[in-house]
């Protein structure tokens, strides 16, 4: 959901910055000049260079950016995919492979790229890797520094260069992440994961070796035409200001909701761990749990809870739009296929209470229980 | 500039509708409702079928989707765009032409696409046809109509299909245009055109026959993936809602103003006309008017005009962006070359009064006269 202040921002940027950047007379001027402040502050808040911030519509769109740029190249060549990836990344595989691009998916084993397998692809035809930081569904967060160095070592014995693009989506705002830090060569972001508006999204593209399909009026240095929403930019710099200011008191509420949930539900006669637990010492996204429930099937669950008000879902949200099984994801993620049908994911932040937590934990029991005559609504 | 009523539906909407349409809980299924309310009112209020309506980010997206869906084709054939096309469109011919198509340029002769000549490009393997609208920087609107009908003709002789593509970016709220009748298989529209927000548009697709190489999570039929932004749908709506309400007072204001511009400025010494009047019996947009001054460079002629606190552009906004000299677009459209460099676009609404027309002509008559300390600041 949209904050309140994000909204605001929005309102008085639509209503004060009424001219198009690409126009001369004053009034484009002005919102040339207001789209460049907006730039720097992006750039400050999130800690990369200005000139690697491009605007998008959303993350889907970055991801399409980084990943159909490949297209112009005119030898296909492999190309690896997590098998984490969110379908705004995995959905490219079948135009991949139609543009003549050999597409190659790197298994996982309980929500982790399994490294030895990564680097075992890496050929020396391979010319992008697309590795999702924070996965939507489990909450696993991958070792990226290591997977850029196994591409960056093979690097320098091939003499090739390998595009790696992170879909950070579910990252932003949830973790103190330095982006410039990674060495990678893109990342996708969309502004309504950390309560900015929808249609708004950045492409972190430090390396400059992108080209898009589309560059219209060739806006965004050419990688994203069309003319810039600039109130929509405004929110999601107010939206990410916010999450900077609070990140580590949000970070510490979101661990006493994340401990409470996983002390309460994985002790749990009739609920399966699926997440690690935050003291595995394994690197996850702590406002991700992701459990499964044997006792009946996910749809089932989700309908319960959500006619007592609480609101999770049995997977990605935007995988249910697909023809295919949704819980299919689960065994590509590494998991046992028993706990794919049975996926409940809890998804909480910073404005998510413990009573809301503790209702949860409540109506979780009796349905891991196969007692729902009093959760029937 | 985006309009009150369509800025408080856009704040009404974000508050209020909170739930991703691809969540399966009770939010979900809430803003799922919603959003095919909004398709609805969209296909009422454009007078077309629900299923053509496809929610993008902009116009420029819309258009892209169009064009770039021909590259699942695996024989690459002829692609035929008129000179009219604004960069959204017309940056696709490099594109093309790098994955094997041929792309052709139709000519035209003072901003209308020469038919005769267009029909002779239309050979057998032409796959896709882009013809715009309404002109953005002339004003000139085409015979759609007889243009389709000419590919229809042919697809008869041929057996083959030709998709038919027009930007109607610059149209929409500005004629009571029935896009249904147009028997075209899509076209592109842009909510910022018609008082609606940045960052929202519209694919019309009746046809069905389009594949987008970016299906994310499969919203918007597979066409346009990325969590729909329903805020800025709902306030499109609003704006599109205003517009038809009031599309014959407003008209009957503009088509006043053209009047008052063009007899003012048509008869002065040191303007030449390049738009046709209304008394022409050319199908024109009456809220774009186009004029050469050959005193001045149109650099200098729309910097005086932006210190006079009237802002007209020297073409499309859009092409202030490309590299290239913007006014070779008007060489493009079919007009001599001694007009280009001074070329000056007035682009009028509703919302314009008669005293800035007023304003604008004793400017323009002194830039004309050489005489320009009158008008310096």
């Amino acid at each position: 959901m949209m904050s309140e202040r994000a909204l605001d921002a929005y309102h008085d940027a639509a209503r004060h910055c009424i001219g198009n950047p690409s126009a001369a007379h004053a009034l484009g001027r002005q919102a040339a000049t207001m789209l460049q402040d907006m730039r720097e502050k992006t750039a400050s808040l999130l800690d990369i260079d200005v000139k690697s911030v491009v605007y998008t519509s959303g993350g889907t769109e970055a991801n399409s950016i980084a990943i159909l740029s490949q297209l112009w190249r005119r030898s296909p060549k492999r190309v690896i995919f997590s098998s984490l990836e969110h379908a705004a990344v995995s959905q490219h595989k079948r135009l991949l492979e139609t543009m003549g691009f050999e597409v190659v998916v790197a298994p996982s084993i309980n929500g982790y790229l399994d490294v030895d397998k990564f680097r075992s692809l890496l050929s020396d035809d391979v010319q992008l890797v697309c590795v999702m930081l924070a996965n939507n569904v489990v909450g696993t967060v991958q070792d990226i520094p290591a997977l850029v160095s196994c591409v960056r070592e093979h690097e320098k014995l091939s003499g090739r260069r390998i595009h790696f693009h992170c879909d950070a989506v579910q990252m932003i705002g949830k973790k103190d992440l330095k982006l410039s830090t990674l060495d990678i060569d893109s990342a996708a972001m969309s502004a309504h994961k950390f309560q900015g508006p929808r249609g708004v999204g950045l492409l972190y593209a430090p390396s400059g070796s992108l080209e898009s399909l589309s560059k219209g009026g060739g806006q965004e240095h050419g990688l994203r035409g069309g003319t810039e929403n600039i109130a929509g930019i405004v929110a999601m710099n107010t939206a990410l200001e916010d999450i900077r200011e609070n990140i580590h008191q949000d970070a510490q509420h979101v661990l006493h909701l994340r401990k409470l949930l996983e002390d309460q539900l994985y002790a749990t006669r009739g609920i399966m761990p699926v997440s690690p637990r935050v003291d595995d010492g394994k690197d996850i996204l702590n406002s991700v749990m992701a459990i499964s429930i044997p006792a009946f099937p996910s749809e089932v669950t989700t309908r319960i809870l959500s006619d007592n008000k609480l609101y999770v879902s049995s997977g990605s949200a935007c995988s249910n739009n697909a023809k295919r099984q949704h819980n299919r994801q689960l065994v590509d993620f590494g998991y046992p296929a028993h706990m794919a049908n049975h996926l409940i994911r809890i998804s909480f932040g910073p404005s998510t209470t413990e009573e809301e937590c503790d209702r949860l934990i409540s109506c979780l029991r009796h349905i891991a229980s196969g007692n729902i005559t009093n959760v029937m609504r």
